[in-house]
């Protein structure tokens, strides 16, 4: 733990299997004037809608909708809900939905008393807010981003096959995040498997980086090893509360600021599946999982301790008698079969994306360099064909 | 995860080798008047106290001294910090020391607004603050209680040989802590050492409770690898600051509400060792360390899975070809030979009870029912005996 922070998150969690009564706390704290985030209606079909909106009158709120936040949303989209709620005078953004409705949120919320154009600033410029930021609270019906806890918000532009995220601060995060586990119960099963391999891929991200000794790589592999044992009953039995408690609580803290504390990152996954995702609009979770193994095979030699810790700590490779090699690849096996077993797709062709993609693909790849290899266009492209 | 909880802790940490200059961050949110609260006077050796002083001067502080805080926070300092803050219309109570300066605070702070006799309101009756609650910053340089993100407070009586607890909630907690390991270099090895058992114990506590599966039991392990691998290198140099840094960091997780989320705790090794230092006003790390492994022997056969678990995950232990009870075994007997090695005090005799004391700390020990065996007293007096 050798480098410096802060660390600060005010987000209150209500978590558990009756926690939407929670909302009447905290909808007294904020104005009139509610503006309803969600995303194609599976809240209308599962009646998480009708008692959001009974609690909403209840306190006496107007409810002004905004839906059709997609899986990835656009700017477009982005574009409407800031109007949506400059025209109402909003109080309050209630996100009730996944990551995209909540980083959707977040993204409305630092643009409504902005006079730049938000993909412009936040985006292309990575500029923090200056003006009133909206708060922001939030309903969680699928677990994975970690958005309920956290300042990320990811937009797409499909005319420029972009797809950038950019990390506010402290004050962009959610007040209030609504967390049950029951309502990620009715989610298909590959929208579950996609979320539990982007929450376990968060903590890759922050985890492959660095050679100090540190407490946050020792809490990242505790939550490495929560997700791990509860997917596979999840995949088994999605109703078992206990799997989807824990996959959901794992899911907040791998992305909540804390395991990245005092030490560097990298998120070369997410920039390669980012690129994908810009270029097929696929499922975030699966485009990485699509690319992870061939990176992850790729930069092992370049970070082979970390590697071989990854596969003795997280995996349970018993390193006795083999090359640090050969127990680091064991664990990246282990992983591949994991994913394999829970049903993850693992290649980008079936994802949509097409050989003459690649070079476009690579192109708009951000190149970061916290990782154990910081790769040039050649190495992407080479991981990209090898993702096919 | 089966449990229903709520998470929320505001407190602000700059955590750095030179974070004490963020003290001028967060002055300028606080009225004129700041009661300096400290110990012994070991900082104005090391020169931390000066350099507070000189930053509090700068943003144009009132500087009320409260000096002499002791190990064991006591009524009658309590009483006397309240004087003080009353006297002098304090606006912010700044703790400059380890858990007992910012344990005093945070009683302080719940008190100087309360009509109540605070002994009686906070610590017989186990009420809640009622009145206006002062906010309360801490300047750590001691690791071990966590007080510099939660809302605990433990004071003694000596009077009626009462050494109790207080776990308020989120208001009472520090507003912001500065931590900086650097702090902790010049502390004598026995406190080190205690401290570094405090927080071992601390996980221990929540850990060993309930036998669901859930991510805080994960992230235990985690903290308590940490501190383990990094007590070994502090206690052998204590000015690495990788080691020192990962230590205090732990320490803070280990008692900030996180790792108890949804589960059980047990909190009995704290009883037992609360009581023996109301008799012998003894370091309370030593007090946990000396009544510890009789305590967790004598209640392993009651929780053997989570024992045998703890021994395999926490120790390394190799589990096959051997019982529960022998893999369980070999786990504490690890433990014990690591809290040997990093020098802890392993009786309470050499702490200074006795045993015609036996009885009446077995009186005062709070039975707690959160653990794998509620004791009665033959049993709270059977440990002692085992522990002198």
């Amino acid at each position: 733990m050798l480098g410096n922070f802060s660390y600060c998150n005010e987000t209150k969690i209500y978590f558990c299997d009756d926690s939407l009564k929670y909302l009447n706390d905290e909808l007294p704290k904020y104005g009139k004037n509610v503006q309803l985030i969600y995303g194609g209606g599976s809240i209308k079909k599962n009646g998480i809608y009708d008692a959001v909106v009974d609690i909403l009158k209840k306190n006496g709120k107007n409810v002004i909708e905004d839906a059709g936040v997609m899986p990835n949303p656009t700017v477009e989209k982005l574009n409407e809900g800031v109007k949506i709620a400059r025209e109402n005078k909003v109080d309050l953004l209630l996100a009730v939905g996944g990551g995209s409705c909540c980083d959707y949120a977040k993204a409305v919320a630092v643009s409504v008393n902005c006079d730049d154009d938000p993909w412009q600033k936040y985006f292309i410029r990575f500029e923090e807010p200056t003006c009133k930021i909206l708060p922001v609270g939030c309903i969680l019906t699928m677990a994975g981003t970690g958005s309920e806890m956290n300042g990320g918000a990811v937009i797409s532009n499909h005319a420029t096959n972009q797809k950038i995220g950019h990390v506010f601060g402290a004050e962009v995060m959610p007040k209030f995040s609504i967390l049950n586990p029951k309502f990620t119960f009715s989610l298909p099963k590959r929208q579950m498997v996609a979320g539990i391999y982007d929450i376990f891929n968060h903590i890759c991200e922050q985890y492959f980086s660095g050679t100090d000794d540190n407490t946050s790589d020792y809490l990242a592999e505790a939550l490495m090893k929560s997700v791990i044992h509860s997917s596979l009953i999840a995949v088994e039995n999605p109703e078992d509360y206990e799997a989807r408690s824990n996959i959901m609580w794992s899911a907040t803290w791998a992305l909540n600021t804390l395991i990245a504390k005092g030490k560097t990152t990298d998120w070369m996954v997410h920039m390669l599946g980012q690129a994908v995702g810009a270029y097929t609009d696929a499922t975030h979770g699966m485009t990485l999982a699509a690319v992870s193994l061939p990176y992850y095979r790729y930069i092992m030699p370049y970070g082979l301790a970390k590697f071989k810790r990854f596969a003795t700590e997280v995996w349970s490779i018993d390193a006795k008698g083999k090359s640090d090699e050969q127990v680091a690849e064991e664990g990246l096996q282990t992983m591949e079969n994991w994913m394999k077993k829970i049903g993850l797709t693992m290649n980008i062709s079936e994802l949509g994306a097409t050989a003459d993609m690649i070079e476009g693909i690579a192109d708009k790849t951000f190149i970061l360099t916290g990782g154990y290899k910081v790769l040039n266009r050649d190495e992407i492209i080479n991981i990209l064909k090898a993702s096919l």
